[in-house]
Formats: C-alpha cells, structure tokens, sequence
C-alpha cells in the first residue's frame, strides 16, 4: 500500500510548467526527461532518490535502456556504485545472460530483456530506477533477472507513477520499497491530476 | 588531421586491466562503459571533456541512444546544459522532427534516428558526445540533423576511438575539433594497441 508519498515539489512544478497531457492518458515530458534531459533537474531528482532508499544497503544501481539510464547513472554516482542496463536487444558479443520478457501496452508488443551473467551477481542488492512506472511490467521484469540471479531488488525508484495504472500497487503489495516522485491520478479530459500527500 | 592527442589515463588503465579484445576487432568494454557502469569513471572523463572544450561556447549536448546517453548526461551536467538524445525509433507522440539514415557496418543495417524539431533550434551550438568513433555513420548522421535544424556541431567527443577505421580522419578532415579520451591502434591478434600521443 502506498504510505507516506512525498511529491518532489521541483519535479511537479517542472511539469506543471512544461509536461503536456495528449489524449489517450499520455503525458509528454520529452523537454526535459525523455528526449531532451535537463541535468541539473535529474541531478536533483537523483539526490532525492538517494535519501529515501538512504537506510537500505545497495551494491547496484538497475534500469533498462534507453530512457532510465539518464536517471539511474546519476543515482550511481551519489551512491558511488555500478549502474548496470538491461538490453532489449542481445548483443552479439554476449554469451551468458538472463532474459526476461516485458509486454509493453504502450507499444502492444512483446520485447525481451537481457543482462549479462557477469553483472548481476548472486546475493547483490538492486536498486531499479527508470523513469515512468505504469504497469510495471518493465519492473516486473527486472524481478525476473533478479530472481534468475539469485540477487534482489530492494527498492525501485520512478520519476513519475501513473497512478490509474496497476503497477505500483502490484509493486507495493509485493513488499517492495516503491518511491515515486510525482503520481499522477489522472489525465482524463488532457488534464494533469496529480496526487496529493 | 590527428594533433595533441593527449590518452586520457584513468581510462587507458581501465581497459588495459577489464577491457577484452575478441576475434574481429571488437573490443569488449561492457563492464564499465556500455552495459555495466562506472559513474565515477564517467564523471573523470566528463571532467576531462568539458576540459578539452573549454574555449568553446556549448548550448547543448547532443548524443544518440543508448550507449551514448551516460557519457552525455554527465557532460550536460558538468556545463549545465541540456542533453538531447536522438531516438532510433520514431516516437508516436513526435510529429515534427529531424531525421537522418545511419549505416551500421557492426549491425551492417541502416538504421533511421530522429530528434524532434523543438530540441535542435536554429544557431544552436551543439557538442556531439558518443562512446564510440569507429566508421563515424553515427557522427555523420548527427551532422546532418544539426544541418537540417541550421545548427552547428562545435565539436564531438568519443571516449574509445578506433585508429584503424576511417571515422576519426574523416571528421578531423571537416575541421571538426574531435576528441578522444583513448585511441585504438589495433586489435589485430586480439591485443589491444593503444595510440601514443
């Protein structure tokens, strides 16, 4: 269940200012998250992600690319440790790898997932971090990886939770650390709702 | 033409010890730079780019997905710019946009990238950032965006550049300032030559 939501106040007014809602509940941030990335902003998002997951012992960062590395390379600096994306395409070079695979509504198709054998390791604690959590489907994924691994995922991280969307309470029910830094409630009528604290 | 090329050594030593060389002249740096992470490393070499473009005025920094976007978001952060990446797919939530065809003799597919009209602006100077130079197609490619917008390219900058492809000679040959942290002689017989400044 979701306790104690915290609206990163930076995060919200940016998307007060410059989000755009289209219709089909889309909400458009490509001028600073997703297509043009505003650093100084990620930096501070990334601060905060930092001090909420601060009680808990992490050896990696997680994501999938392309849109969570921005977010989970700059989390990996303040915490001084490794980022490791998953690949939605295997590379050539790559031998020994978990897969898993991600339905994505967005684009109503099936895609893979890969890591290398190599990067995560048995018992290693995970921090997943990406930029929407919607359906949690990516999310669920990494848990698969995770699991093939024998490592764990002890906290996930979104910039931004669709809260009409099933992801963060199949998250939550899992006893997860789920920390979003702006839900939205909705964006019927192509207007952006979002949840208070 | 290649002058002053200074080898960055935090980053030489970091592939003389975990880089791998394989059979046909692929060097393998996925632990740290392309799947696996070091963020700590990235910021030196962010820190030693923003360095070797000091002289240079910068409004963006232009990379493509995703192996492109750690090194520039790092960048972007250190010159308090933003970062814009260009996508391989056309998202269905863009309508007006840039787009250039890319060979990619690795994948020997061509493959298209695009980056939305609102993100590359008229007079813009942008610094091209990527992980790697090797036939330079990708480079080619930013260059023709930036083109098509009437913006300029000031300069790029490649953590690994391989010597033995045409990529490097023939941006330096447009007078183009590029920069790369280490460059790659040969991989003949799966040893990694470096270039000496």
């Amino acid at each position: 269940m979701l306790q104690n939501y915290q609206p990163f106040e930076p995060l919200i007014k940016r998307i007060r200012d410059d989000g755009k809602c289209l219709p089909g509940g889309i909400l458009k941030v490509d001028s600073f998250i997703n297509h043009q990335i505003d650093p100084m902003l990620l930096k501070q998002m990334a601060d905060e992600f930092v001090r909420r997951f601060a009680g808990t012992h992490l050896d990696k960062v997680l994501t999938i690319e392309a849109s969570g590395i921005a977010p989970a390379i700059m989390v990996g600096l303040e915490l001084k440790v490794p980022v490791v994306f998953a690949k939605k395409k295997k590379p050539s070079t790559m031998s020994e790898m978990y897969v898993a695979e991600v339905f994505s509504f967005t684009k109503n198709k099936t895609y893979t997932v890969c890591c290398s054998k190599e990067f995560i390791r048995p018992d290693e604690k995970l921090l997943f971090i990406d930029d929407f959590l919607a359906n949690g489907n990516a999310a669920k994924g990494m848990l698969e990886l995770a699991e093939q691994a024998g490592a764990q995922i002890a906290g996930m991280g979104f910039i931004v939770e669709k809260a009409f969307q099933s992801g963060g309470a199949i998250l939550r029910e899992k006893g997860l650390q789920v920390e979003s830094l702006a839900i939205i409630e909705s964006l019927d009528n192509c207007t952006i709702k979002f949840k208070e604290n």
